[in-house]
């Protein structure tokens, strides 16, 4: 995966500003946790492991050139700051992950230099985003293992090296499939409103190299009954302890449909996306996003104004749909309420 | 259902240009055999009637103002003029049982006098505006029986007052429920990739004081899940003599959701949608479409230049999904193989 999605450069936060793909590829700067807090928000930068390396590296931002006297007063800097990261979007609990491991480390050393917990909270976000990589990686690894050579497969938003700090989760499967001398052909669902999976798959995995079919998501059903796809292998964007799954918006439909052809349907995830402190999806919070981005794409009218619009960024898949989730850790298969016990590193 | 679709006036064919909507109500009148082709190529008039009515006045759009000295002449230019326009689109039937209709009137009058003939063919299309106004409203009227007052009910694409004469089949449902004092909502999949949804039955739906909200088609099974909708309506392009049935794509994939919710899947279509010399759905020719259309919309990329696209314009949904067909002559439940025997008007 060529594309650098999120890195630390000349003491800086740099994000590839997603909004303007494929038709521009842009590096954005991001100078003040306020920019931090508008780049999630508007997903410039967005996918739930790279928002959580970006809020960890945007905790850091905040405090970053302030003049702490103390530790007090550089401790609640902290923590105003990642309750207001926290609030940027709801659903990816990778969000609230990182800000909690940042805060924990500067809680662990009471008393210290404001420099040197400073230098702290660095290492530890440049330690989440390499442990996000390498994440990455193993989820390929053990993924790819399910695929066989010459597999097709469904995918939907955006689960690559753009969700990611690079390599990608259910992309990084891809990868490895590929990296492994296998033959491999996606389907991609193009993922309204946002269009992640035209604007942002096609684009990273066409790039890559990846052959790629673009298709709209009411397109899926029929490429299954036609016998195109292999298994389904989405992202995810919090996993309760039962194994129920919030991702983007139309990965509970896939799921069914999945079922009902026969066909496997993995949710490659790294630990930190799974909350085992939810004991079933029912209390993930499901963001609801304006109801412009259905009416409206890059300005151009797609319905009458003012109509009504329900536009929830995401839904629930319940546990029985999950053929198996891959993991850093490995494949993990049902009954889900005892394979994922104790596998949270939290 | 307030807007005119398809009309004849001062002798022209008029369609309303539904490639605009929902930003220009604009009508265009239809001067030639190669104008109505365009039109149906283009979707500016689209929905299996109105196809069928636009084209029964296109063939005799097509001999109006030609000087034929014998009928063997005019009986030439119709065969040509109809096998042109039966090229414009393969998956909706009632292009052909229309254009067959209208040459059978021709072909019922041997020797007769050339401008005899024409107002035969005038009189028929005509018929045939005026037998789909009466199949959508009797639709309407067996079909509203089906619900409830206060049901929520799915659609997608547009089967209204748009793709039909006026009044529609599966909005045509809506109007006569309205119109029995019922309270109604509807939810509206936006029908990626031409929007038809979006852009004219939120619209038709807007305009008539319909209360709708708008969806992305990948949200359709979370509605469901959250018990927003209480069955689904949709029109057909061409239902085979055991049911299954070739509706726009998407279609399918919600006929599996619905039943995985327990929801009524409900096909609304008249007569002339019906092709009962095909045993089963998988001889029905699906269309697939420009590429472009799911890589750009109204000239905004939304995908990278030149990446693969699978693009069907329709999907098949096998009949033991259905629940039922509404039909002018009444509701029509399985087994179908049997229940829609004899149905034919053919």
């Amino acid at each position: 995966m060529p594309v650098k999605t999120i890195a630390w450069e000349n003491n800086s936060l740099v994000i590839l500003d997603q909004t303007l793909l494929p038709t521009e590829e842009r590096y954005a700067v991001l100078e003040t946790v306020e920019d931090v807090h508008r780049a999630i928000l508007r997903l410039e930068v967005r996918g739930a492991p790279a928002i959580g390396a970006a809020a960890a590296l945007g905790l850091y931002v905040a405090v970053q050139h302030g003049a702490f006297p103390t530790y007090d007063s550089l401790k609640n800097a902290l923590r105003q700051a990642a309750d207001f990261l926290a609030s940027s979007r709801p659903t990816a609990v990778n969000l609230t992950w990182a800000l909690e491991r940042m805060t924990e480390v500067a809680e662990g050393m009471p008393g210290a230099e404001p420099e040197a917990v400073k230098r702290a909270l660095l290492d530890e976000a440049l330690a989440i985003m390499a442990e996000d990589r390498e994440a990455c990686r193993a989820i390929g690894r053990h993924g790819q293992g399910l695929l066989a050579d010459g597999s097709r497969i469904l995918t939907h938003c955006n689960a690559g090296g753009l969700a990611t700090v690079d390599y990608g989760t259910a992309l990084g499967v891809v990868y490895a499939a590929l990296e492994a001398g296998k033959k491999i052909r996606v389907y991609a669902d193009e993922t309204r409103p946002l269009l992640q999976g035209a604007r942002l798959t096609a684009w990273e995995l066409q790039k890559s190299g990846v052959p790629v079919t673009l298709i709209c998501d009411g397109m899926a059903a029929a490429v299954m009954a036609r016998g195109l796809v292999d298994c389904v292998i989405t992202g995810a964007d919090r996993i309760a302890a039962n194994g129920d799954t919030a991702n983007k918006i139309g990965t509970y439909g896939l799921a069914v449909l999945a079922r009902e052809h026969g066909l496997p349907f993995y949710v490659a995830a790294p630990l930190s996306s799974f909350d085992l402190g939810q004991p079933s999806g029912d209390k993930i919070p499901i963001e609801e996003r304006d109801p412009d981005e259905v009416r409206l794409f890059r300005g151009v009218r797609t319905a009458p104004p003012g109509v009504d619009v329900f536009n929830p960024a995401f839904d629930l898949t319940p546990h029985r749909y999950v053929t198996a989730f891959v993991t850093e850790r490995g494949i993990i298969r049902p009954p889900f309420a005892e394979t994922l016990k104790g596998l949270s590193d939290r």
